[in-house]
């Protein structure tokens, strides 16, 4: 593991850290803050998956987050949200390939030989970092924006007895019945629609539900509702009886302008679950 | 005016403008946040001026202001750093030209025709802004980062009655005697140095001060104390008897890291002067 850079921020480090993953194959990135607290003891962890175009730094440098997990002495991790590299596959458009990962294990060409980004979340970026820092395995919660809401909502649910909680800020909801997801699922699971429904936000709420708290925010002004289906979720959850709350926020759109408004509340809805 | 974007944030809305100024002669850019409270009435405003290769942009994504801000009710404006585009001067390193504009009127050339930043941050913005939105005039403060903590500085000792209260993050104190400062003020200003001393921070600290509180926040580990050299603002603050607060902090370095982690103390130091 190399240290790429650190920096002093709410009394924490601001740290990122490249690695070379056996998951996917190739020199991975990620940011970590680690609390003042990680210095006398092991801290709670909260996860971050990003969206599509988002690369480790783009939450950790414009989400505010540190403001509030520095007060909930909790840390923050920031995947990469692809494997990276001249010789990773790729495609001319913003979203499939590199900065487009979906949180899946690809196993079609030419995706299948890096593009295994679930394992990598899930697998991997952990061993690593439960190694290396003062962090609780015990005490993790699971969140992210768009794609990276997609990611952590259907980990969480798969991963039942990992996570004590998941959020998401205005999250891919039914990638099944979306261009934000139908092409992807497609080109990195193959064409049997069987093996998408795991990469269903709705669906595994549907079957299963989440053990824990849940929290949703999405705007009503967000540019990208029609992809999102938000109303997907919203009815799963509901039908479900999943304990959890579901907002659609007056206004607000799909940028980290929306994310950073709501930072505070989604790191207290964790630093609930995860200092109780 | 034209408006290039507007997202609702933290209950206000940030908004980004361009316009054709009078001062550079070309089109700006800016970033302005309105809190919600400027619905209802006119609000006081922070300005915050960028340093060295920023644009409006960077604190306006990284710095976290508009949390506290809205929880004060106060307006941020954001200008950009220099005049841009392709008919205007530039050269090859970072530290000069666009980018660079060090917030002085220039009377050498190549620079005169456009940059004049000086009168573009004191007088076209904020005709323009005041104009347009609901801004309180007699409710002003100003602070900045790197290059933008001299310019605010320099601004607001030279204009006493425009502003209530000054703060900079990370300030140059002393271009006139460091390699921030000397080449540039040369090249806008001119080789006779009596010119320079106007825009020297702890110069005019020395020969008139502030009527109203100062606050300065640098790291300890700052990369680039030797040219920010802030024993002389320090120095002359002291000296003269200065109100004021000069706080050297432990482990940070020059990063909106560092920024964002002090941002609410600045902007309560400013509320508590403009909401008096």
């Amino acid at each position: 593991m190399q240290t790429v850079s650190e920096n002093l921020c709410f009394g924490g480090v601001q740290r990122v850290h490249s690695h070379v993953s056996k998951a996917t194959g190739c020199e991975m990135t990620f940011g970590l803050f680690l609390p003042e607290q990680a210095k006398s003891a092991k801290v709670p962890v909260l996860w971050y998956l990003s969206g599509l175009t988002c690369t480790h730094e783009n939450a950790m440098a414009k989400a505010g987050a540190q403001a509030w997990a520095s007060r909930a002495g909790i840390a923050l991790v920031f995947p990469d949200t692809s494997p990276r590299g001249e010789d990773v596959a790729d495609d001319k458009e913003y979203d499939l390939g590199q900065g487009a990962g979906f949180y899946v294990n690809a196993t079609q060409a030419p995706w299948k030989p890096h593009f295994q980004m679930w394992d990598y979340v899930t697998e991997d970026l952990p061993e690593l970092v439960f190694s290396e820092f003062a962090l609780d395995p015990d005490r993790q919660g699971i969140t992210g924006h768009s794609m990276g809401g997609h990611g952590a909502l259907t980990i969480a649910m798969t991963l039942p007895d990992r996570y004590r909680s998941v959020s998401a800020f205005s999250p891919i909801c039914n990638p099944t019945a979306s261009d934000w997801g139908r092409k992807q699922l497609r080109a990195y699971l193959g064409a049997d629609e069987a093996a998408w429904a795991a990469h269903d936000a709705s669906l595994l709420m549907g079957a299963k539900g989440f053990d824990g708290p849940v929290l949703i925010d999405t705007g009503t002004s967000d540019q990208f509702l029609d992809l999102l289906r938000p109303e997907t979720l919203a009815g799963a959850m509901t039908a479900r009886r999943q304990p959890g709350v579901f907002r659609m926020q007056p206004g607000y759109d799909h940028s980290y302008f929306f994310v950073s408004t709501f930072m505070q509340d989604h790191v207290e809805f964790h630093a609930g679950a995860l200092t109780a």
